[in-house]
């Protein structure tokens, strides 16, 4: 089982930034999770980060090839990339969508996700841990016992 | 850890109502799913369901005395209820949103669920699975290991 | 052939509340010119009422075993019930809505009916005539020659 | 008894247009149940189509001199046209709107008809016998027994 | 002169539910404050409160025979129900609307009461004590002299 | 000077249609008024009417050849024809758009004429008697004394 | 016959401001062409202009004592004021709301006159002539021959 | 106890402004009714009414100094005035706004005011007798026993 | 191959209307060069022009018999008709509209055709090129080398 | 170089009103420092402040004869007043809109300024500052060196 | 003759995504048959593809140097992108805007290019064959005889 | 004092693209008076532009370590990059927005910053002297005497 996970524009900056929304684990931690996870799971992963949408494209497309399940962060290409929302289309496995913050219960530019209707799944609220729940999700999708 | 899961109106028929998009999975299955999980993560479990309105009302407040954390599918009462939201604004544990379908990628009346803004997590996509996930963010909210 | 005929909220009240727009028949007259249309047609009928939503929900649920074909006034939930609209869904044979007066005529809160869309067919502003066109509808949806 | 029926613009093609939606009867073929149902009722008919907006209008003007009720499925116009609406105010007998499909369950372009709210009567989605019970609503409008 | 008033969902909880909104007088202070109120003015009262959607409707319409007139906190169905503003159109008595909270000054979703225009008066934002103000009002309305 | 007056649908049946809003003047009435003013004005006149919007669009481009300045009341068609507007837009006289009644005080359907934003001049509400005010608005945008 | 014509904001300016939508005639010009025609009309004459909404409002009052029609150019106030709308509702005699440019062809925020709805009759984009036209309105409506 | 009542444009013609709304009572009846009621609340009483917003504000500002509590009924700057909202929030005491009339039943153009989220409470449709349940409240507010 | 190219609503004027918009070429230059196109590529050709929204209908349902693909500009009836639509829905070949401007860079009026969904191809801002392009997109759709 | 700054409602209250928004700094200090500012510039300074969107039409029409340059912070009547929009449109030099807070960062009544379109320059959230900014940016658009 | 065609976001997927919609025609292919066509023109050809609204940008500006009329499939970014439209505004020559598929049939999202505006023609839904049709327009707007 | 000044897509092409909007000043002009100008104030200076969202998120992000103040001028990225903002809302320094002409006097298109809400401060219309305006603003914020 090959998953990918993807972290749109600043989750670089995470534990950094507005941590009154989005806590104090950095990236990194959440890596060492998922990393952790992956290994219960006998899964391999690839975890990238980028702030270019163009950039997330081309991960997308190279998941195709890659990846049996697709998990992204798209942070604030959520709201607008209907370029990233058309690569997803192309991807065939499972695709979970993750939020750290419950993005319904926030302000109105960052409330509603373009690509949750490419989604099999959508997570949000759940803190980092979202990524770990996203992955049992993507292992079941796949037939697998999480 | 006890735990409370309500389900909402016409979720009695599933397994039976539009299989295309909730699959062929009965209520039932799903409870003893949720009480197997529930007996690994040691936790006490109350699983009900209703087509009132008021009477879910009435469960999720009776949830403040019994439950320390709650989880709930609205189904149909997602997309107008204000009494139920109010309800839930009261209770003070974790709260999590399960959908089985990914309502986002659904028709304009079943795709913006006026109760998200209340909850801590919200979870939809991920077939009956969702349950489990949901159990788990829960555990997790309440610093358990799940 | 059996029929269930369904009447929502305050239509209790029918041929008392705002007779310019209902007339001044009353529920047992309507119920009364109903059942002499089903001895006409063979036909076995129920006939209920109820001013709760979640009991609506309860007797269109129960609709599938007991009947061949639905009749709904949902009177004031036609505006605002999505938990109905779900219900409604699971029936598998004919549903007419019925509406006394022509509520496209009135104003903006009682205009759209949430619930057209789930029906086979819709008859309004026939007065409490459109309950025989309506069981006429339903007769020859199913076959019969009304 | 005098009645007129009106059918609006591509109605000349019933039967071979959209045949999902609108089935294989042929405006001949309804034409042909109308007159069978107009004796029956003890009526005289007027029958008619026209794609051209402003000849129905002067249908429509017409009708006050030579019917009683007025029955029309106005197609396409339904869903623009003032000029009808207008004229239909004129009218003083009962109208009874018709359409073969349940025009709420369409796409948005054909979902809201404009002209319901100049209508004694709606009726929609009971397929061509839509045309007999909106007949049967006219004579009892007009005091007849149908 | 014989006065009835209603308490919509999740007005049990008062005292106990968000009390930066609410404060902390619970339901059985106001009842008690409103008993006092009726004997000055000479009124026999009836104090309920409901979760119920539909319980609220039976009892608008019992009013129509117990009452002289009616004051109602909707709470939660203020944003959404028809049914009950269908039920409160049959009254004949002077209506009184009280929201404890000033809802204009509230949130999107609990600005806007849907049943207002089916009211005499309306008072919010006075606190518990509204209640209070709405006896008199009704009082006054009635032709007494509070 | 050569003027040409052009009246929209339902115009033939002025005298007699909604007499609340349009009064009882016909439109032989109001073309005797319009030639006894031309003659005032020493103008030669067209007056015409239709329920065509073709026709319509044919009279205006006709209008071009035979009209120094138009006056119309486009009734119906004002809310909806976009080939009138179009058509008008070729016109290089004055053009006077006329309403009998005032329709900003109307309701939804008629407030909002399309066409106003192709006029020289726009009155409405001034019953009749606003056709020989836009007789005179021409002659004087045509340099005459009116 | 006493006729006033109110002035509203910026028309102080008229003939220099934006020249090529107002033209270069000023209120001075304006004011005697009116007088002239008051003259005609055997009619007296108050004409005022303000800048403020307050005092338009005081003026319009003043107008239900000294005056039997009323002839107002708005300006910008016709936009936005609902004092105005209410003042002008008190007045028993016709309205004649009065535009130099037709508004319907001017930019958004000048396009819709909230004022028209309480007007019994609107001339726009007759240039300053449309004052001359609205005072022989004014004296149709009063019953005189203009 | 020092009381501001503030009263809005046209609020000088009450009594005798569209009556079918308003009733015939006049402002100078309404000051007597509170002059008399600030005798029995042992208050003393500013009573004032203007046509003007900037005046409106002015009042507004001086009651920061003059008043403990502040009454005002804005009428049509209700629906209009920013400048009269800010003025408002820089009042310390509490704020009662009156309609006489419920606006929330009344037209698109007077149904929601906007300076209503900046009080403490509001009170309409109690006729003029809601002035005195708005000096009760402000009593109230204040910690008087009213 | 038999094509038919429909032109509507002013285009008899093209060449004289608008010319900064739609440029000097006339509707006889166009037809011209549809003709020698059509030899060059051995087809025949139909090519009408209508003011009449109803003649277009009828000639849109004449080419289900006499066309192999259909060529229409609308012109002022694709932002309104829903009647052609309709029509256009029950052609089985390939359609292509086209506009001699780009309609995209026009005002909100002329912006967005009805029509074009059901459309197969769209062409639009060639200037009168648009029609040679859209024969030879015709003639692709059938299988024809262009 | 004459420069006028004009001051909208509620500014006179500037220190004392929402300091959270607009700091500690009174009005007299902004004109302190304004006419500081003056003077090394070589500038003359009218300097004003009125509640009456009346008022700020007259003293912006006065500009025109009094000032090169104009600088002004409308408050409250920003989001309403096309009546100081039209009056802006006759100066004929540059116009500075200045406001003290981000208004593009507060609540929604508070953030489109209806006058941004007839300014040249724009500057919010400079805090008082921002006066000063908007003194060099007039003085530089004159053509002085600032 | 200097050409440059532009892909967007997902083109390189061209024949693999979504073929339903776009066919199974690769973007080498469509680019084998444009140099093709190219070479039948006597044009040169620049054809670059990328994911990145950056990069596209960037060859917007280049071919300001290196191309004489651009064609541009702007994919995903149609619906989103203000910096292209930016860019493409700077260029002097035609550009074409092409679509595989027909943009206005398909889903909201996808359904309103934010670019066409900037565009001289605009061509969508002849499939890939709309790369030659748009060489043709680019060659005609030059002078050349396609 | 370190100063950042970043400018978004087309900048580059500052004095070439619609000068008669932006007028003949490259960015080359700029950048020299903004280094003038940042040694008059004894502050270093980073001056960017770049056309790709993503390298303009990595810039922002950058400026957290190496700038105390942000001046950016984000170009058509103002009106759709959610990614920008959020990176803009974890620098802790003041924000500059920049434009050169006034956006709110422009199209729809250009006339919304979403990014505004994220700033300290906004200034557009100033011309390329609103970067020093802007400078002098970061001084002041800073605490420095500009």
């Amino acid at each position: 089982m090959r998953l990918t996970i993807l972290n749109g524009p600043n989750l670089n900056l995470l534990g950094e930034r507005e941590p009154h929304i989005y806590g104090t684990t950095t990236l990194a931690d959440v890596e060492a999770d998922c990393r952790a996870c992956a290994t219960r799971l006998g899964a391999s992963l690839v975890f990238e980060q980028s702030n270019h949408e163009g950039v997330l494209v081309d991960m997308i497309q190279a998941a195709r090839k890659n990846a049996d399940a697709l998990i992204i962060n798209p942070a604030g290409y959520s709201f607008t990339s209907v370029a990233m929302f058309d690569a997803l289309k192309v991807f065939k496995g499972p695709i979970i969508e993750v939020h750290i913050s419950n993005i319904h219960a926030r302000d109105e530019m960052h409330r509603h996700s373009k690509l949750s209707a490419a989604m099999t799944t959508v997570i949000c609220g759940a803190g980092p841990y979202g990524y770990i729940l996203a992955m049992q999700a993507a292992a079941h999708a796949l037939g697998r016992k999480p």
